[in-house]
């Protein structure tokens, strides 16, 4: 058990924010969060992101953002880990609170990459591999996705469509959350129909990479009780890595990182996965949806996909995943990903996820993943 | 007083290592500072950079790095706060040490710039500019420290042969160390003759940027004790920010997150600025070596630039300064040079600073800023 609670949450929808500058984006989350702690004295800021040097020529966010956003002289730098900064600064916050020099602290994720094209982003999203070993080859993040599926449907003898249930249960969830990126239902033989990215991933095993920012105030749980109604408090929290190669890998289709770092956050909490009431998890490709089911122990190896066909991952089901649409539907704000998952679990367990509520959520997990797990980022949650 | 020692450093020398990859640069100062603390056993990391995806197309280095370093799997991230990196990432690492989540931290920070032309440099270095308001209008971080040296001069009736004192100090000490980027003398009147870079700055007012480097072991000061026969305490650390844009300064002339962290590190260790015996400060400019000494509590306002022209920061002045050639001639390797700094005050405390040593140096200061002082990270360490 960790000493953090959290206090505010905030984010925008992710799409596409061609009217909204960088900075603008992280202000509409943090305002939103600051409004909902009812508190602007933060004494520490930690910014989420991995592509604003890149893509917008913005480096140096903490200072950036923390003067935006009315906060100028705080303590604030930038946290990054590709597409699991979010959840890196999370941590990084919630270790900050740990050492008693910080008494309350914001975690802004934000990025912007859609003023960009497509290839541009993807080169981008690619600094997140291996630079000497894996992008200048030519692998992308959805071709080093597709090893792993094809590994993975090879060792267990599946097909691509025994996969559909992930993303007809993301499109699902994400219909009924306004501020989803993709709010279109999906069947399963729509699924079957995509187009191909990298065999065999489709353009439905993907998430679709947007604009947004989300942002969480956090205190100590002391604290936490005499400001708001409903403190969360954070029941576990690590942050573990792996190897950025594949071809590294000890074993190819076991997520080490996504496993030591969920262990560890669990036993913090002192639960187990069955105590577990929704689990936001890190579905940028269905294949790491699987995994990461296998890896945080809902599912025994070779076994995540069958949550997914038996309905186990659905909102009424045993194990809910992706409960406001995860990446695939609400979006995959990359370096603000994790900070968006905080925010999700903590609505269902504040029961403000209106349409997408889990009835009674007691206990969340959140885990972040960097590209395909060689970072790990798992968060306990509870109410 | 924290609760950090340092007990192992290492550094690669600062120039061109065209023949050295990010990574292997970043392990050979893991390496030497794994050594000099003579234990592998690292619970998390720190990875300070600030351009390496933007230059080498390489993020995600906390992952990368922790597993080329034999630490796979360790808690690792990137910090970035501009070229104050290094000083960011030792005071998350402070941080950590002080939550007792974590044992034993490793910083490393490291910057590889010069593969690249000197136009996309200066260009990657202008994302920790206000890319909006600065960056997009053609300034460059010397031409906003050209606006900052124009107004000292003009305020207190000075030109630029004022400044003389920080370089000629600068390279007479980088002459004396064998890891600087130049090591060579100049005298006042080569410094009088160098070429303009952005009026009133001139070559000589500037620091090289330069590919690096350097790492610090840290862990809890009774740890230390037992494993090292010279620990440094680290006896303040604080970071503060202030806006990126000169426009939105309160005084340009007062670099307030300096001021403020040095301050608050000042008063964490419990002394004045006249019991420092070294300070290590960030002479990216001259004109910021002036308002560091002033921020720092060094000289009054206005009389920074006196220091220099007295002699009171050469090593056997009142305040030495860039002991070892500071950034000017140490060499500037960007994100990493905070890291230099505590690594270089290390030496100087433990009597390990060959001819550059400062004799009976009990205490030293090293001060990181993240371009013109948008971000301040200020350490105490003591012996």
């Amino acid at each position: 058990m960790t000493n953090s609670a959290i206090i505010g949450i905030g984010k925008t929808d992710v799409g596409e924010h061609w009217d909204t500058s960088l900075r603008h984006l992280a202000w509409y989350a943090i305002e939103a969060a600051l409004d909902d702690a009812a508190t602007t004295e933060i004494d520490a800021v930690f910014v989420a992101n991995m592509l604003a040097g890149t893509l917008s020529h913005q480096d140096h966010l903490g200072a950036l953002i923390a003067d935006f956003a009315g906060l100028r002289g705080a303590e604030s730098v930038t946290v990054e880990a590709a597409d699991a900064s979010g959840g890196a600064a999370m941590r990084q916050a919630v270790i900050a609170m740990e050492s008693g020099l910080v008494q309350t602290a914001l975690v802004v994720g934000v990025e912007k990459v859609t003023d960009e094209s497509g290839s541009a982003v993807i080169s981008a999203m690619n600094t997140g591999l291996d630079a000497d070993y894996e992008a200048i080859h030519g692998q992308t993040l959805a071709g080093a996705a597709a090893l792993l599926m094809r590994r993975y449907l090879h060792e267990y003898g599946l097909s691509v469509d025994d996969f559909a249930g992930f993303s007809v249960n993301a499109h699902a969830n994400g219909a009924l959350n306004p501020m989803a990126m993709f709010r279109n239902q999906i069947k399963a033989n729509r699924f079957a129909a995509a187009p191909a990215v990298a065999t065999p991933v489709t353009l439905f095993d993907m998430a679709p990479a947007g604009d947004g920012a989300a942002a969480v105030v956090i205190t100590s749980r002391e604290r936490a009780m005499d400001m708001v109604p409903q403190p969360v408090r954070v029941a576990g929290s690590a942050l573990a890595t792996d190897t950025i190669g594949l071809h590294d890998r000890r074993d190819l289709l076991w997520l080490d990182a996504a496993a030591r770092s969920a262990q560890e956050a669990l036993a913090q909490a002192g639960i187990t996965p069955d105590e577990i009431d929704l689990f936001e998890l890190h579905d940028s490709f269905t294949i790491l949806a699987a995994l990461s089911l296998e890896a945080a122990g809902f599912a025994p190896r070779g076994e995540g996909w069958k949550l997914a066909r038996d309905g186990d991952i659905v909102r009424s089901g045993r194990i809910p995943i992706s409960t406001m649409g995860g990446l695939k539907a609400r979006g995959h704000a990359l370096g603000a990903t994790g900070v968006y998952q905080i925010v999700e679990v903590a609505q269902q367990l504040r029961g403000q996820a209106g349409d997408c509520q889990i009835p009674n959520a007691r206990v969340g997990l959140a885990q972040n993943l960097g590209m395909t797990g060689a970072t790990a980022v798992t968060h306990v949650l509870a109410i």
